[in-house]
């Protein structure tokens, strides 16, 4: 029988109908009563020193649990987050913000309350949100409460974004029939038209059928639509090579033993980028052509080659069909099971997708060495986050080809530095609670760390053992590669690494490493309670700041490249 | 004779001539090429770990300087700083936030740029801006770049307001005439019409020999209009009590002689309250209506006995009229000068406006003993910043009637946590390089300062010797008395204060202190090293959780009051 439940309530309520188990935030006295609601609704709470980190936090969580959320203050609190959630729309992460308002009388009053602008107005954050949201809605009418959250967080679903929910600090606490909550929310896409998918997947098999050397790309949009398990199914069906990009670096197993490496034009070994290039048949999956992920651009896989599956859209040689890509596949998988089809085996792959393998041991660490043997550290159930910047590039040439149950990500599109100490928070978070995290591994550069550096205060108190591999090179390497590279913005203040841990969270234990060669790296990552990360550890990795790795260099250039190349002449 | 100039170095000359001399920012590979040209103008460049901190700092610098600017990258840099410009626009903070664009072509093209929402737009911040702005431009037309800056930066000066400047990467190194230089910006104000300015001067004059018990109030407006100058004058020729509230506390001596004390409705002291109240002639200086300034909306001046100035606006008596403060109050000091008006002298102030100075030490340090006692600390030539919360509240009942020269500000109509440490970063830049600061005082609280703890690394390279007072009391206590008194949301990590310096500037020297008591506090005061603050010294202060200053207890008492009252019944 329907009772009746706090508007707070019932939002909580639907954020754990989306599996949402912990809700990250700062408190502020607009949203102070609705908290109440988050415990009243068995939803963990987990505070964070600011809200940058929160929105980040919430990004995190959602890359490995499947939906986020946060909670801010109107204003300073919810414009502190903006960045976070336009990362979140940019990549494709399903994250509601939840925004605490003034009273509903206040707001009628055009009072001058403290976090407005002082003219009376409270739209304006609302119509800010607009443009880096799916949907949004300020719950200034009861009678319609109950249908507005669930319209912003089925949009949510569908367009696996961002949304936002404003609730006005009067309004949380008001009571509505539990009877909405009968309706649950709309999980899944609606299917297809059954004549039309069938027609594409026939389509699709004709031509791996009588194509020569057909491969399959398998890009961030896999991940972020979550078809990674239809595309590993596909890929043992099909047994061709496969390659993977940089935005989906670790989002897919590399040991199904057809991995080819790392795709992004210019960016790529030549080997890679002459084999993915020359191929007669790409199985484009969740192709997202940003700079980053594409080599600056360099990337080239003709339409009339590929097959580009979206999440609601699947191009076949240039024709666009309006189909979800996760119920072509589907059907792409059970077409080829019942082994109707008889199709020619692929090619093997005869290169080495990861060449820095063999480097010999320099005298100084470089990152070239560094990104090679981490690739040797890393183990099943190891959640790795790599900042933006020479990690998120660097990374690419870790090898995982032997290293199942890897979650590992970068923000490869948005590319906002900062992001990774706090997505790491929430990703950690989400793995401590599913049970699915053995260690928590952070790679960042100590100019980016510094944005956020304060999320390591809920690292250590949540328990999440994680390791820190800090690059300290002097400044912003990247930004050096790019423009400046002795230029005094590159440089950033020193700190003391060592101290992170006893500033952020004295109670804790921590451990902290300095690393200047190859031998101290390789002895450490072969150290057993090292590897055992029973307590935060932070190691600190002293690297020349002039030193990259290949693929940043290659993409650095070509940044300064496209930037040039773009100045209108006078 | 006109030369060719880049267009960067053609805006950082405008930067200069407002008087601008140092600049805040992160980099970003969009603003690189820019950044050269801070360089190249003469002007300094004090990058910072974050662009919320760039975004206060250069807030804190415009306190002092008059004028402040801040550069960050498109996207995730500027998005960041969102929440320092809604500040800057709500409280009169005249910035410009220049921001690096990609280059036209890649906008054109629609180009996936990093930093971007991954759709080929590229006019969503700017968009988004507007809210938060009174001028905003994106360069991306060489032959009107010079005229939108002028127009960008003449609205800055005008509303006294923040500013956008959007430069592509492609843009800031093409050449213009420096001509247009030759037109200097417009620095004034226009002059009222001077028979509606004589007239209203008159009626002033009028009234002010008319009435019995008049007084002044210099509210928060008065100072981010720059009239205190003339407020100053004015109180001393008229000699008659005047008042400040919290947005002004500190922005005007107290020590003019007839200071009445600070009023804020319910929560001023009764004898303030009620003189205020009961004066039949208000002169009220730059009022500002918000709720944190006003006891919750509990002040009460009359408009039949007020003379509201503002900065377009000047009231009468409820009749208003379309006059610049600034000129009204010049002619008003001249007409007073010129001595032809016979005015009745004011009642003396026969109250003590700071009654908890004569509070008794209690047997652990409470926050009415501490403010009391910092009253007396504070010296001519400190700046001091005291952040939202506990903090701007309680530095109100520091007793400043004998100290002159102090420059004091806290955020009272915005009110966002983690302000005043980046924007005590920026105020104490500005009086360093004008050689007119003596010693750097941030008063903040721990959960405040969590959130933008890492401006302390740029405190400390900078060589400003600030003294941090850290209110410890396990949490948000402001919250707490709000709403949750216990609730788990309202407490925060624990940190080490010991290690911030250590951390954030391993590198320089720094003392550090924890006080319990009184008497520890006492002793310290009027210590002669700990005066000099001759290096970084932070000073953790260990308060009750559920102790506050009177003028807290008060407003957080009205917030809830005012939150319930507006709770709509069903």
């Amino acid at each position: 029988m329907a009772q009746k439940m706090e508007i707070g309530s019932y939002l909580f309520e639907r954020i754990k109908e989306l599996g949402i188990k912990t809700v990250f935030g700062v408190p502020g006295d607009y949203e102070l009563v609705l908290l109440d609601m988050v415990f009243d609704a068995g939803v963990n709470w987990a505070g964070n020193a600011n809200e940058l980190i929160a929105s980040y936090a919430a990004d995190g969580y959602a890359r490995v649990n499947g939906y986020g959320a946060f909670v801010t203050t109107f204003g300073p609190g919810e414009l502190s987050a903006y960045c976070g959630m336009a990362g979140q729309y940019a990549e494709y992460v399903p994250v509601v913000h939840i925004v605490g308002y003034p009273s509903t009388k206040a707001m009628k009053e055009r009072a001058i309350m403290h976090h407005s602008l002082g003219n009376g107005n409270f739209g304006m954050y609302h119509e800010m949100v607009r443009h880096i949201t799916v949907a949004s809605t300020v719950l200034d009418d009861l009678s319609t409460a109950p249908a507005e959250i669930d319209r912003v967080l089925n949009a949510m679903v569908y367009f696996h974004r961002p949304v936002y929910i404003g609730v006005p600090v009067d309004i949380g606490p008001q009571t509505v029939s539990s009877h909405y909550l009968e309706v649950p929310l709309q999980k899944s896409l609606p299917p297809n038209p059954p004549e039309l998918e069938q027609l594409v997947v026939d389509q699709i098999i004709g031509l791996l059928s009588s194509r020569k050397n057909p491969i399959i790309v398998v890009d961030g949009g896999a991940i972020r639509n979550r078809v990674i398990e239809e595309c590993t199914e596909l890929i043992k069906l099909l047994q061709i090579p496969y390659f993977i990009t940089a935005m989906s670096k670790g989002g897919i197993s590399e040991a199904l033993g057809c991995f080819g490496g790392v795709y992004g034009g210019g960016a790529s070994i030549d080997e890679v980028r002459r084999y993915v290039e020359e191929s007669d048949l790409v199985l484009f999956i969740g192709s997202y052509q940003s700079d980053f992920n594409t080599g600056e651009f360099t990337a080239n896989i003709a339409p009339s080659v590929s097959v580009d599956f979206q999440r609601f859209v699947v191009n076949v040689l240039g024709t666009e069909h309006k189909l979800c890509m996760n119920y072509v596949l589907r059907r792409l998988i059970s077409v080829l099971r019942s082994g109707n089809k008889k199709l020619q085996v692929g090619d093997q792959v005869e290169w080495d997708p990861y060449p820095l393998d063999r480097l010999e041991a320099p005298a100084k660490l470089t990152q070239d060495f560094l990104w090679a043997a981490l690739g040797g550290y890393f183990q099943p159930g190891d959640y790795v986050v790599a900042e933006t910047g020479t990690s998120a590039f660097g990374i690419l040439a870790s090898n995982l080809m032997n290293t199942e149950n890897i979650l590992m990500y970068n923000q490869t599109v948005y590319g906002s530095i900062g992001f990774a100490t706090g997505a790491a928070l929430g990703s950690f978070v989400a793995g401590k609670e599913s049970n699915t995290i053995k260690r928590g591994i952070l790679v960042t550069g100590e100019g980016s760390l510094q944005l956020t550096v304060q999320a390591f205060s809920d690292v250590l108190r949540h328990g999440l053992n994680t390791t820190m591999f800090v690059l300290n090179n002097d400044g912003y390497t990247i930004e050096r590669l790019i423009h400046g590279m002795e230029a005094s913005y590159n440089k950033i203040p020193e700190w003391d690494y060592s101290k992170i841990c006893p500033l952020f969270g004295p109670s804790f234990q921590n451990k902290y490493y300095r690393i200047e060669t190859p031998e101290q790296l390789l002895k450490l990552l072969a150290d057993a309670e090292f590897n055992a990360a029973n307590c935060t550890q932070v190691v600190e990795l002293i690297l020349d700041k002039h030193d990259a790795p290949m693929s940043v260099i290659r993409s650095a250039q070509a940044v300064e490249r496209f930037n040039k190349a773009k100045q209108v002449q006078e």
